[in-house]
């Protein structure tokens, strides 16, 4: 994806490669191959152009979803302009705390020869990582245990091929992060779909019990919650472990958990966090620093083991032999030698929670449904109409953009992330009145 | 893979991830599951703790060697021992250019708020890279054939993957990148094996040509080559890109060329790079900046399309889909805002020309066997010893260390990377010398 309508001007702030021109993509810019096509545009070679797997990823609902959005929506039009509310992804719309910029320029001046030369897991970085994640969750992690890669991303892709073959399924609970799905497929894995509760956004353990078959590799469980806020309480967590201890015994086969938690820093109210490795040692948990510092285009994070995890070398090998051919997925020498100063600080949470009290409280007194996050960047709001992609498209009409709730798989809400500027918040709020008022109030269920 | 025995000082050049404690890996510890031990550690379950991906990525030979050779090597044990002379991988041994650094330096300062947010394609990065590409290759190369990833490494895994589903045959020739065979696992893939002519390093067409199966999906060729330092005369392209187009047509099925081309920039005696893109439009180009700066723990790169690409659209929105379900492989932000500077230069070339000359010379006064490289970092020497590893042990022993030709599956030669350091090169010398004397002298094939 690429876009060829920014001005090509470093000093204006539209230089953000998710930006889209609005030019629509048919279903073989999809990637989704027309044999007719084609052939005749390969002569005697009536074959795909590319692979199944490819076609497989690209025609993924959350993926077709993101892509239009990214490239034939209002959004996509108009996400460039000034004056718009941008409420849609978990990117920043004020400037870099000046600590970031500081840790990263301080990391790019070379102090040896070897400064920028290939890196693995850099010792530094897994000790400040290691002691960081045993401070915030207890569980006491070595520097060993901390595999550094390029982001959640990848170790969350990770995690899935080293436990997962081609076939395996893989359990997650809707409503999810919407590249879930594209990763689980890439990786030739079922995804298979639970729900939450939608009142109280709980996981719904019983309904992932009820999901295990035999070719269950692993569950995903991502708390705080992108999109519900929600932060699953130890007694759920404890239940999960409980029903993914029997659910391995009963089909003969160890079933992993796979913790995605880029947003365990990112809580309210002295709100504690508990991470599902709490309660089962075989968890593999991912982190990404790129919300921590609101920086996601700076791609670090990792994958963490738990100390006492059965098995532990095979494991950690098998990871090692993956980073490697999942195309040398560590993150980038100057990131790494950061990283000790990036574990000190985060993104400003109270001010953060400021923005959220206030879009809450003045969104609950439109009439409108919302729960108030326990964490993350993001309001889950019931949509007062249920065609929640009408809604959002009301809204956006008058240049206020949130992300329907179909892309999350869970029609009748929207999601609003709170990295939208101050300014940006305050202005959409009589959007969001008018909205409601237009649909007739807040309806009654 | 981690290192713990190096200082956690940041002053010292010791800070290589790469470097290991000497301790040997077990196989279980290289990832190849025991059910005998997975069972005793894991009551009731008997079946492996990781996916037999993983465990087929870790049991491929050039992997488990690598594996060796980075962990319980001479190597391993003495890397950062002062007075050694590195001739082992294409890492730098002298302090980064200014140019580098101020590249980075300048790119990490924020120039609006969308500095450090997600990042896919930049339009500048494209448009840089594009314009430089076109200016080496002649072939006119627009902004949204390039798709940029963390580096060459990311590229081939995405080429692979748009290309091919899990047991498709890819081609290519030994002596190969020891990474080639990881990746191509990794991704379901079948390698298939064939050989280059030893006495002048060019490809062997026929045998390419004679390897392809209704299962071909793709065949990989590098040039220059690493190992051997040849570029590929246009001839031998225009036979490879006869024999593609024929083979092609036999099976009924398109046979992508993947050129793998990090080292397009490192060519010596001014000569004039040909990339297999002139001659066979079905070419995934994958280009990493890590060689052209010696800067390989910074990942960036790119797999370029070529323009007239039959199909593109459905390949291009094939990677796009794919760059996203592998793990968001775009480079970070700051590689991509320093990327057009990056265009404008790259290490001394000249300097790294006099360094082979030097090399060679002295090394042939021995009796050694070499090629002048045309380009690349590297030497492919002929071991005076038929069995490579016991030469490689006796240079180790003298602290000069080289890589096997076992790790390129060509046993009767070692490697020498020449971006070691002028007192590593001129200090190796004598131990070239004597070791020569030792096995008496150069055998006579």
């Amino acid at each position: 994806m690429s876009d060829q309508t920014n001005p090509p001007d470093h000093d204006v702030p539209a230089n953000d490669a998710l930006a889209k021109g609005p030019a629509p993509k048919t279903s073989q810019q999809l990637g989704i191959p027309d044999p007719d096509r084609s052939s005749s545009m390969t002569p005697g070679l009536a074959s795909s152009p590319i692979s199944q797997r490819a076609g497989n990823v690209a025609a993924a609902e959350p993926y077709r979803l993101l892509n239009a959005f990214l490239t034939s929506s209002t959004y996509a039009a108009r996400r460039n302009e000034p004056g718009i509310c941008d409420l849609t992804f978990g990117n920043p719309h004020e400037m870099p705390q000046e600590a970031y910029v500081a840790a990263l320029q301080e990391a790019t001046i070379p102090r040896h020869d070897q400064w920028f030369a290939y890196k693995q897991n850099t010792p530094e970085a897994q000790e400040a990582a290691a002691a960081s994640l045993q401070r915030l969750i207890g569980v006491p992690f070595r520097p060993e245990d901390i595999h550094l890669t390029t982001g959640g991303f990848t170790a969350i892709a990770l995690a899935l091929k080293a436990v997962g073959d081609p076939g395996d399924e893989v359990i997650y609970s809707l409503p999810p992060w919407f590249f879930y799905e594209p990763i689980i497929i890439e990786a030739g894995l079922v995804p298979v779909k639970v729900t939450v509760d939608l009142e109280t956004f709980d996981l719904d353990v019983d309904q992932i019990a009820a999901a295990i078959t035999s070719r269950t590799c692993a569950v995903i469980v991502n708390t705080p919650n992108n999109p519900s806020g929600r932060i699953y309480p130890p007694a759920v967590l404890e239940r999960l472990a409980a029903v993914l201890e029997s659910g391995s015994a009963a089909i003969g086969r160890r079933i992993y958990l796979i913790s995605d938690e880029p947003y365990n820093r990112i809580v309210f109210d002295g709100a504690r966090f508990h991470s599902p490795i709490e309660f089962y040692r075989y968890t593999l948990l991912a982190y990404s620093y790129g919300k921590t510092h609101l920086s996601p285009g700076e791609r670090i994070g990792y994958l963490a083991l738990h100390p006492n995890l059965p098995d532990y070398d095979v494991v950690a090998s098998a990871l090692d032999a993956l980073q490697l051919a999942m195309g040398w997925i560590y993150p980038n020498a100057v990131l790494q030698h950061a990283l000790p100063r990036l574990e000190q600080f985060s993104i400003d949470i109270p001010a953060l929670q400021r923005k959220r009290d206030r879009m809450v409280d003045a969104l609950q007194e439109m009439g409108y449904r919302v729960n108030r996050p326990e964490g993350t960047f993001y309001l889950f709001v019931r949509s007062p109409d249920p065609d929640d992609e009408a809604f959002v498209a009301t809204l956006a009409a008058q240049g206020v953009f949130v992300m329907p709730g179909v892309h999350f798989e869970t029609p009748g809400f929207f999601r609003i992330s709170l990295t939208a500027n101050e300014d940006m918040l305050q202005r959409s709020l009589p959007v969001f009145a008018a909205a409601m008022e237009a649909v007739g109030g807040a309806p009654p269920f």
